[in-house]
């Protein structure tokens, strides 16, 4: 079953021969092909599907197909998929919708339902608030083994997580951890408080999701507990919201390397001209930068006249000055993003890329100098290059290993030091080095 | 308790305070402060700490810091810390040591031990196979509950993860998998074969780390089954590996991108020369393509003798072609990463990503020629420049929106579509283009 012939099903209404293939496909599979279907097709085959089968599908679809779905239910069908959803995906969803469309899914929820979800959306968008859910498994300390055995067995169906339990005192502060595993090893009998792990590592509601990621990763934990400002626990992060959150940071991190500004979610479903702004403001900036270059350039008209060739190798020493910057770069921005290096590291890391980049352009330098000498090109520009190269190579390392660092200092992200911008500072740095460099050894 | 306290205590040899420091801390605050220290410093807070926190904080060091500690130690003392690991870990730490180190730590183990190790680093790098751990809770298809629970009670010590079991037949073939949540809720009588859920999804042990992370989370489930060609069930992979991959992937792919060569593990523990081998190769590839730039910009010396500030555009429009391929690039490249696009979608992609380009180049080139006007420059080579401007980002798009997919369909890495390749592929189109445009317009 391809999306062909889903498509080709629809058109020749065949829904029997749908229903059949569809059925042959596991949830996960069923949602890709969803995903990828047009509207009316998603919706189509969708409606064929089992009630239990439909409930798993939704919940593994993306956003925009679920809101999609959702909108053309009528309201008891939009009401059932809605409320099947866990809380923080619901949040999510909400988020991305027109509020016309916002307010009339929230009318379908049940009060305390509808509180759950506004309490979430109250909390900071990439915040521990926004994406934990509230549903977790909570015992009293003076419980017992068997008693919390018997809680969990009657609350268990509808908790997202049952592998870890929170132990809480009378005001619902966080007193310790049991993993389900330990309560099922441990004499029924047994007090919690003899077995739990206490004061567990706990998040703020407030805490930057990339942080949540690290304590789970960290600690190695099914789950990072999240408490308010006087210490109630609230909500907890799961595993599986996690691996969310790393491989959207990552995507944050490699979109801004590549300077394409924004969210990236539903980045292929969004309106050229959306995408278009989105990118369009990074490259004026940089071409506005650019023309520092174009005027360095312009102010050489006499050199450049004189001795015209020295344009041509232009592209390839500003080209190489934005490469070796965009390495260290990328070295320095992952590194801070993983935690791998931290800022007490500047100096020696900065140091480092810049012997890095000196021995890079000796190599580079000796190379094009060679190479020119076989072609018989003319020796004097040779040497100018590679004096450029071994100048260019040191300051790219310099700057690409440092600005990450800078932009940390300053609190912005520095995953916006994209390939794109050290490119064009390179530019600046280049063309300057170059000419000074010529005039030096060509004029005088 | 940070760093420097840590130097000066061990310099002063104040042992007794820096043992009272250092058990204030938990075992991942310890961790990140030894894989900080110098590896004096380190081993000898290491050796303060107690036993069983040891064990954990020694679980957390980095696998070069892990392996300073059992060079340094004795025998007896190896031992007990190797045989501590995991399989995996253990895999991985020997397959980044020189033999003899290997050849010694493997003597270490006991028969069974060392034969699982062997094992695992039987199985190419980067598959599930090296990555999974044997050790899993097995379960017999014609047991109940009862005994299942039973038998969990005494494997569980030492199985990596007791949340998930599995169901097996006589062959030990894979039948079906058991939350340990279902174990607890169900009643003891029940047959396993009544409540486990059927043919999970599993992977084969030479399947990509990838695609197993993949796997765990578009199904969301703890750990993924491997099996061999047999479909027998060798091992799992845990979420927590999965976290671990998931990260590994995404720095491979952004050090890809800013063209940075080889694996990045240890990076800034390795030696500043293989620092420069891995770097070097990409740069001086990139300068000989940047020589045919040189060389079309060395045809046109006639014109650029003549019109010398044609010279000083040259670095903005390659630039902003390298800037708008890049973010093409970057989009699809980590669409295809995630697997939020597919191949199947790339025409519409490459069409979208060239519409787009058409329009950023709309934007940019008049843009361009108002500012031009205002600074009242010479206004036909403003048009020259314009001009190339709407063509370069077309083409820009076209190039940085394809490339990932043709490097894909010639099972090429896409993430090797790296900015620095980008920019360098752009010069060359960038002055092919703008010296067509000029010549046509400024010549004829």
């Amino acid at each position: 079953m391809d999306i062909d012939l889903l498509k080709e099903l629809v058109e020749t209404k065949d829904f029997k021969t749908l229903r059949n293939e569809l059925i042959k496909l596991d949830s996960v599979d069923l949602a890709r092909l969803l995903d990828e279907a047009d509207q009316d097709s998603g919706l189509m085959a969708f409606r064929l599907l089992p009630k239990d089968l439909a409930m798993q599908v939704f919940d593994l679809l993306d956003s925009y197909q679920q809101l999609h779905l959702l909108e053309a239910f009528t309201d008891s069908r939009a009401k059932f998929f809605f409320e099947s959803m866990q809380p923080d995906d619901r949040a999510e969803l909400l988020e991305e919708v027109p509020a016309k469309v916002a307010r009339r899914l929230l009318k379908l929820l049940s009060t305390s339902e509808r509180q759950a979800t506004l309490t979430l959306l109250g909390y900071e968008d990439n915040t521990a608030g926004r994406v934990m859910t509230p549903d977790f498994i909570d015992l009293d300390y003076r419980m017992t083994v068997y008693q919390a055995l018997e809680r969990i067995r009657k609350l268990s169906v509808e908790k997202e997580t049952v592998y870890v339990a929170y132990v809480m005192d009378n005001e619902r502060k966080l007193l310790g951890t049991i993993n389900l595993k330990d309560l099922v090893l441990a004499d029924p009998d047994t007090k919690l408080s003899e077995i739990m792990t206490p004061s567990p590592r706990t998040v703020f509601t407030y805490t930057d999701q990339e942080e949540v990621a690290r304590v789970l990763k960290d600690y190695q934990i099914l789950a990072v507990p999240v408490v308010d400002t006087e210490n109630r626990l609230v909500g907890i992060v799961t595993w599986d919201d996690v691996v969310d959150i790393l491989e959207e940071e990552a995507t944050e991190d490699i979109y801004r390397f590549g300077a394409v500004h924004g969210s990236e979610r539903g980045y292929f479903a969004s309106r050229i001209f959306s995408v278009v702004r989105r990118r369009v403001v990074w490259l004026f900036l940089l071409i506005l930068v650019n023309t520092v270059t174009g005027s360095i350039i312009a102010g050489q008209e006499e050199l450049l006249g004189e001795i015209v060739i020295l344009a041509a190798f232009i592209p390839l020493l500003i080209g190489t000055g934005g490469n070796v910057g965009s390495q260290s770069a990328t070295v320095v921005i992952r590194g801070l993003a993983t935690g791998e290096i931290t800022p007490r590291r500047a100096v020696s890391i900065i140091t480092r890329e810049g012997s890095i980049g000196f021995v890079l352009g000796l190599v580079l330098g000796v190379l094009v100098l060679g190479w020119a000498y076989l072609l018989g090109r003319s020796f004097d520009v040779a040497i100018v290059v590679s004096a450029t190269l071994l100048g260019i190579s040191t300051i790219a390392t310099l700057t690409g290993g440092s600005l990450p660092f800078i932009f940390r200092l300053f609190k912005v992200d520095p995953a916006l030091v994209s390939a794109p911008f050290i490119t064009t500072v390179m530019d600046i740095f280049g063309v300057i080095l170059y000419f000074f460099i010529a005039n030096l050894l060509l004029i005088l």
